[in-house]
């Protein structure tokens, strides 16, 4: 293969999408600046497991920021510390993140401390888990005639919380594909709120645990059916699970 | 690098999203499936135009299914027909699409009509230029404590259109980032449309043509002043645009 069109060999920080998971799903962008890497702070989402199957680690420093000794908010700042401190010596840092750095990725909080610091920055995009996941399951976020928008919403909070930003009944009327990540503890009460809202009881519906990889389980159901059928196959996180006519298609 | 987890070796069809533009911006696992593939179908999205950084060609066949003499929908048609027929003939066969193939991107039509045929089809996903195009103009689709949620929605039709399957008003509702995409030429009925369902004509919102690539260009404004600059500044198709507060943040 070619020399990259955008090499990342300057100094300073690549934030890279790594993709869902398995280590062949990360870009080839991605893989040639793990290459060029001094220094790659990793956590347990995307390829970190199988590093040495992307690139040559010998000679790279690797860090797994999701071991650093603080509660969440504090390993945040002390990644972006570490980020600052590896780049000002001059070594090139790679930040490998799961999915894509801009899906619910905290991405652009890592940027915009780096650019606070002086520091630059590349950003290389990757496979978000949220289209990703569901298409290993054979579910589509889109198809013609059928859907014409998808939503990607987070499932960290309940409906109704006060911190929540989601309208979720608005997400039922706006009729498009309704993709939950990070939502496993809350689906009880996200699909009510839907069905509350007007969404048929009767809506496929598909959860999705670990999925792209080995050990992906899959639970295809309807609305009124997912949480417990969630429960009774056991899913828990990392899933994903999609409301809409698409969770219904077969390709047979 | 090793092998692949997934080899694509077998015979069949492999649809492979090839990302937003950018050669490298395809997966380590869509590279492995041109590598190993007799025939490729592409069309003018994606990386096509610079296969040759990706893998040696000689020796397999390249099938520009965009320069088909026919229709839109026929050339669907004879594109599923030639995956088919090549297939049967016992060669390795690549559908390369632009983004992600279950985007907008009729790759479930394909499966489909490829299972109907008895023949099997892996499916590779890829960087949607939905995410990826935004990102590389500064734009998350989210932002912790900013929005949960993005929608991303097919601009084609304006609103009101009795085939549209979109409610605009309820998007506007649903609170989270807008992303739209093949619709620059109903743009002033789309921002419209949002604004008189109560988007402030203040929000922040942005457009990217060729985004990724080195002839990108981009405009930051308002809902209510995202037609007339993308006008002005002769923005024209393939672009996206995003109405929401990520269009506004900025690193510094």
């Amino acid at each position: 293969m070619s020399a990259p069109t955008n090499s990342t060999s300057t100094a300073g920080v690549t934030l890279v999408g790594g993709g869902p998971g398995p280590w062949d799903l990360i870009t080839l962008r991605g893989a040639q600046a793990l290459a060029e890497a001094d220094v790659i702070l990793a956590d347990h989402l995307g390829p970190t497991d199988e590093l040495d199957k992307i690139i040559d680690t010998s000679g790279k420093e690797l860090i797994d920021v999701a071991k650093l000794p603080y509660g969440r908010q504090v390993a945040q700042e002390e990644t972006n510390r570490l980020m600052i401190e590896h780049a000002r010596a001059g070594r090139k840092v790679v930040r490998l993140k799961g999915g894509d750095p801009y899906v619910f990725g905290r991405g652009f909080e890592e940027l915009t401390a780096l650019a606070e610091a002086g520091i630059a920055c590349h950003v290389v995009p990757g496979v978000t888990s949220a289209i990703s996941v569901p298409a290993a399951a054979g579910i589509p976020a889109t198809q013609r005639g059928v859907v014409h928008s998808f939503t990607v919403v987070s499932g960290h909070l309940p409906p109704g919380d006060p911190k929540s930003l989601v309208d979720w009944s608005a997400l039922v009327r706006a009729g498009g594909t309704i993709i939950v990540i990070m939502g496993v503890r809350h689906v009880d009460a996200i699909a009510a709120a839907l069905i509350d809202a007007g969404l048929s009881a009767g809506t496929p519906a598909a959860a999705i645990q670990e999925g792209t990889t080995q050990s992906q389980r899959t639970v295809k159901t309807t609305a009124g059916r997912l949480a417990a059928e969630m429960t009774a196959a056991g899913i828990g996180s990392p899933a994903v699970y999609v409301f809409g006519d698409v969770a219904g298609l077969s390709a047979n």
